[in-house]
Parts: structure tokens; C-alpha cells; sequence
């Protein structure tokens, strides 16, 4: 057996496997951790003493809650400029025409984006990632789509994984090849889609910088059949998909993202039965995002119930955007998918880790407390878990632990 | 003039006074403070050489916004226990019959609030607090009524000036005499009113510990000509009013808050036409509190455009509470009174000080950036007020000043 390099104990562990219990709970727990990785997750009265003698480091704690570190499996987290002005002139009266006609919308997103340089990207883009690492958050989905063109988009995603290696977290790239039509393709999706398909995807693909791909299905956006042909070319190259799907009308998304055995199929709010029944076949995880909803004031929730009932995973995301959900808290979007959407509490906290990381095909590596898993995780000063999707305000972590190493 | 102790410049200053410009904003800000108090806000181009001159300590700020520090005008912060097992007990099916049945609710939030000791109390209040202060937040409202005793609502008066203390922060305290009925006046609520206007008003006024009187006029709670009694009680001893009011159903609360001179009435989702004029006619603010809103899931909206029609100035709080708005942010708080409520920034960030200060008859002391005023002040690292509305994630003053002293 290998040494252990650190060993922790003294608190409850919510481990978030499938133990039968709560939250995978356990009141006495120890976790080991040998070169990063999870190799015992469990009551401290029942862990083998070889383990306890070899461990290197021992922190004792003092009651609290021990999680998972928590997984954003969707956000827009690298983007230039603010839209703060628009919200203001919205609430002021101004539609979105007059918005658009005053250069903004994500237009306006798009512009500051490919504007700013990669080294203005990345600061800006640092304070909102280290708000969420600072709330627990091991592992961050990041993806491009606000430059609509090679370099741009290239850019995006260098800067999504210089964020990752400069504050030694997982980032997870995800090129949203489709999600919006440059203006000078107006009126040609088609060939645009065939320019991402042929042209940018392969290019990003050579450098290394995909780890999935992803579409927006909308009427405002992609049709089904440029979606199906953007993710044939993506399986062509070996990339995992995911989908924008169902959001603000029934377009089918959620059967496409079945059928194509996508990943996840994120938003959701209108998605049909099939769709929900196709997601259940293809192992697609429902990836639920109460920031959007709250920032647009919908009131057509998601179906909960129905995905529920036919087995399909919910995850829960920030979304973290600069337009539609201007979000960059795990703790809030736990709130609200709580209080919006009706997740009970462990529904939410395992859509922030293990469906979280399901989302991402990166099950195997974080999500839970358990041998083999990377030791990624956070100390609550919390007595459960529940806690922490009820209160609206700063609770941070006392200990943050990644890879096995102690980083606050 | 005075010396003055401290200089502060380099930054846009939101005044919050009526210039006539949005927020009152002067971009190339001064200000300068002596003895804890603000003497110039202005443009720095404008100041009296004789100010810059003597000034002991000088702060150069490289941008960014300086606001008045924040007013949280209605809480009720000091509080036993945590009901977040309720909340996931109510997401997974259960009544408030049923919740009530297991001890919960209101009253168990009294037992807790009775059990605790004042150090156990002021321990668990604390990170609330500091939680806001940390938001900039620099007078804070807390209320009692979680005792419904004499003894109990003395400790959580006292635990609330002790926070004051301790904190180097003003707080003003409310005997919220009228909240909820004891079980053993259970039928005779009138007799419990004649308890609390002869005996426990009396007794915590003569202690000091009464700044303003509050009570709870709703259907379920106390009826108008009870509120009226413990009021005309408050009045005999100097001592101003507030009520909440009109949140479930149209109680008449916003009528007789008005008809009574209230400093504020707070809730008012059901508040009447009447209402609204009566609280216009008697100078009463109305105090929005949207983090009820959010988690009670309410549809029906405050009359905002009323209110803005009647020229009713319109506060903005937290009402943290562990039942109905267990919410301690200040930013959180704006963001859901813009999105939910629509208000605009300006109106949402006025309502945080100006206005939350007005609800506490502190206007002469707090709310603007003004001389006079205390230098009770905040930097934040944004370039227009607006973004402090719109981002719902951390964003943390880069100073905070309080009487004039730089605390962080």
C-alpha cells in the first residue's frame, strides 16, 4: 500500500456515492490521500491502521462537513467588456431594439472580446474564477463562442486554459462553435456552419484546445439539422458534444442531445417528454441553470418531476455570462435551484459534484469522495450539507484541498 | 476650519445627494473628513486649497466608485438555531402542518432564541454581521421578537448593541413588540398587547435599548387595532414607529403606517392605493424586501410604480431572518430588487442608503456623501454604480471607512 501523503479527519463526510444514506453521509469520517488521489473515504473507526500510521500529514478537524469540490459544468467564464449599462437601461425602459441599435447585446460581447487581448482576458476574467474557486470549486467548464471566428475563439479557449494552469484547477474547454451568426454571414447559416465544421473545429482541435463541443438550438440561433451536422463533425474528430437545449422554446434539443448521446443538454426549461425519454436512453445529463432563469424572469420552470421519474441526472450550473446570467457563485446557484426549481438540497449539491462532472464525461476523476477520485475537496464549517443551498450569503470553505494538496 | 484628518481622492464619488445628475455622481471625487465627519464631497478640481493642505493622512485612488456606506434598515440578525433542515424537509414534500408538527417554524427559531445564552448569541450572529460589513455595509437595523418574553427580547436587544459595540458600527435597534402570538396567550392576544405596552415596552425602553418600535399587522399575526394601541404606547414614550405591512394580503398596513407617521412600512406586496397615499401624506418609507420575495416565491409584486408616482422614497433590505429571507448580503439583495422588482440600480442603490437611512430617522447622520454627514464610506474597484446591481457574485469594497476611520 502506498504511504499516505495526507490524512484527514475529525469531520462528517458527504461522500455523494450511491451509499443509501443521505448525501453518501458518514458522521465520523477520514480521508486519506496518497500522490493526489482519494484512496480511503470513510468512517475513521473502520479505516485500516496501516493507513492511519503511514500518513505524512494529518489535519484534525473539528466537526464540519468535508464535500467534494464542486464542478461548474457550464459557464461563459472568458468573455471582454461588461453589460451592466444594458441592465440598467433595460430597467429604465429601454427595449431590446433600442439596446441592439446602441451596440450592445452579445454583439457588444462578441466586439469586446475580440478587441481585447489575450492578456486582458485573462485578467479579467480572473476575479470571477477565483470567486468560485474561493467557494469550493475544483473543476470549471469554460466556453468560447463570443468570437465567432478562428483566432478569436482560439483565444478564448487558450485564455480558458491558462486560467486552469495558473491556479492549478481543472478547466474543462468547450468550443460553442454555434452560438451565434456573424453578422456577415447574415442570412447564410449554412455556410457558416459548414466554415465552422470544415475550417475552425479541426484548427482548435490540432492545437489541443477542445475537450467537447457544443451548439445553441433556438429558433434566435442553430436548427436541428446545422446542430447534427456540427456534432457529426465533431464525432468524426473524437470530441464529446453537449447542447444548448429547449431554452426559451420546444425545438426539439433534448431528443437531438439524446440521440446523439450527447454529454448533457443544458437549459431545458421547455423540453418535450421525448425529448426527456431520449435523454434517459442516451445517458444525456440534464444540466440545470437557475441563474438564467432568474435573471430573465422566466416562469416556465424545467420538469423536474419528469426527469426524475425517468432516471436522467440533473447537474446545476452558474452559467456565468455577461448578458443572461451574470452569475459567478456556486452557493447562489444552489439557492436557486433549490428555491426556483424545487431541487431539494442533496439533488442540488450532487448537480454541483457528481452530475457535474458527469456532464463533463469526467465521472471517473472528481464528483465524489472515493477511492481512485482526485483528491479534490472542500471543509464546510457547516453541521449539513443543507445548509449550505439555504443561506443567501458568504459561507466560505476552511479548507480547500486539490489534488491532494492544501491550497487554503 | 478644522484640520482635516483625512483626504480622500482619485475616485468618482456616488453623492446620493438630489444634484441632478444619476447618483449624484461627480467623477473626478474629493473628499475630505474631520472628526469622523465628512466636511467636503465634491469635485476634486473644486476643493479649497486650504482643505488639501492640512490634510494629516492622503489617499490616492487610481479610479473606481466611492459610495455612502451602506444602510441595512430592516433585519432581524440575532437569532438562535438554523432551520435549513425545514427548507429541505419542504423540498421533499413535507407541510408546514407537518413541519410545524416536528417542532418547526417561528416558534422554533423563539425556543432556540430563549435556550441560547447572550454569548451564544452574539457568537452565532457575528459572521452574519460581518458577512454585511464585509459588503460595505455600515448601519444596520436588528430586530427583536424572537423572545416574546421580557427577558428574551432584553438579551437580543442588548446582543444587538453589543454587535454595535464590538464592531465599531452603528446599529439601531427595534422592539418588535407585536411578531408572533405566545402559546400561552393563545386566544387572548389582546391581553398579550396590553402585556407588551404596559410591562416589556416600558422595561426595555427605561434599559436604552429601543431605538424605534415595530410590529407584524397580517392576518395571521396581529390585527390593526392592536397595532394601534402598542403604538399610541411607543409614541407616549417618544419612540418611532415602523410596521410590517400589506406582505401576504391587504391588512390596511400601508394606512395606518401613513396615518401614524411611521418612519417606514416594510413588505407592502398587497399595499392599496390608500395605503400608499396615507404612507405619502405622512412622510413613511416604503422598505422593500426582496429576499422575502425570492423565498417565499411570491408572484405578486410591491406597487414600485406607484410608489414612484406618490414620490414615496423606497428602501431596499436585507429582512435576514432564519425563516422567510435568510439572506445576509447587501449586493444580493440589490440584484434581486433590480430583477425581480425592477427597480433601476440607482433606485436599488439609493434605497441602500439614502432611503434605508431615512427608514431609520438617520438621514442627518448617514446615506450620502455629504458635510455633515459621518464619514461612513466605501470604495469599490467598479467604474459606474450600476455593477454592483447587475454581477451576482463577490464583489468586495477595496476600502471600507466607518467615522472617518479606514477599517479595511
Amino acid at each position: 500500500m502506498e504511504p499516505v501523503d495526507l490524512l484527514v479527519h475529525g469531520a462528517a463526510l458527504a461522500t455523494l456515492t450511491d451509499s443509501g444514506v443521505p448525501y453518501g453521509l458518514i458522521d465520523d469520517g477520514a480521508l486519506a490521500v496518497a500522490k493526489g488521489r482519494i484512496v480511503y473515504a470513510g468512517a475513521e473507526s473502520d479505516m485500516p491502521l496501516s493507513l492511519a500510521g503511514t500518513a505524512e500529514q494529518v489535519v484534525r478537524l473539528n466537526g464540519g462537513v468535508i464535500l467534494p469540490a464542486f464542478v461548474d459544468c457550464h459557464t461563459h467564464l472568458v468573455f471582454g467588456g461588461d453589460r451592466s449599462r444594458e441592465f440598467a437601461m433595460r430597467l429604465s425602459g429601454a427595449t431590446y431594439e433600442d439596446i441592439a441599435k446602441a451596440g450592445g447585446g452579445i454583439r457588444s460581447t462578441v466586439r469586446m472580446t475580440c478587441a481585447a487581448s489575450a492578456e486582458q482576458l485573462l485578467a479579467e476574467s480572473l476575479p470571477r474564477m477565483d470567486a468560485l474557486l474561493a467557494e469550493g470549486v475544483g473543476t470549471i467548464e469554460i466556453k468560447s463562442g463570443y468570437g465567432l471566428d478562428l483566432d478569436t475563439e482560439a483565444k478564448q479557449l487558450r485564455v480558458a486554459r491558462a486560467l486552469g494552469t495558473m491556479r492549478g484547477v481543472r478547466v474543462s474547454t468547450t468550443y460553442l462553435g454555434l452560438h451565434a451568426l456573424p453578422e456577415e454571414y447574415a442570412g447564410r447559416s449554412r455556410a457558416y456552419v459548414e466554415h465552422v465544421a470544415i475550417d475552425i473545429l479541426p484548427a482548435l482541435h490540432a492545437e489541443g484546445l477542445i475537450d467537447c463541443v457544443d451548439a445553441y438550438l433556438e429558433k434566435i440561433a442553430f436548427a436541428p439539422d446545422e446542430v447534427r451536422r456540427f456534432f457529426s463533425a465533431a464525432r468524426a474528430l473524437g470530441l464529446p458534444v453537449k447542447l444548448h437545449a429547449d431554452q426559451l422554446s420546444d425545438g426539439g434539443g433534448a431528443r437531438l442531445a439524446g440521440q446523439m448521446k450527447a454529454l448533457s443538454a443544458d437549459h431545458l426549461e421547455h423540453a418535450a417528454d421525448t425529448g426527456i425519454e431520449a435523454m434517459a436512453r442516451g445517458g444525456t445529463v440534464a444540466v440545470l441553470l437557475p441563474g438564467a432563469y432568474f435573471s430573465l424572469r422566466e416562469t416556465k420552470l424545467p420538469p423536474i418531476e419528469k426527469f426524475r421519474a425517468a432516471g436522467v441526472p440533473m447537474a446545476v450550473a452558474t452559467d456565468c455570462n455577461p448578458g443572461t446570467s451574470p452569475l459567478y457563485s456556486m452557493r447562489l446557484a444552489l439557492a436557486m435551484a433549490c428555491v426556483q426549481f424545487r431541487l431539494t438540497p442533496e439533488e442540488a449539491i450532487r448537480g454541483t459534484t457528481v452530475n457535474g462532472a458527469r456532464a463533463l464525461g469526467l465521472a471517473h476523476e472528481v464528483g465524489q469522495l472515493a477511492p481512485g477520485l482526485a483528491a479534490d475537496f472542500t471543509h464546510w464549517p457547516v453541521s449539513h450539507p443543507d445548509a449550505l443551498c439555504y443561506w443567501l450569503g458568504e459561507i466560505k470553505p476552511t479548507m480547500i484541498v486539490r489534488g491532494g494538496q492544501i491550497c487554503s
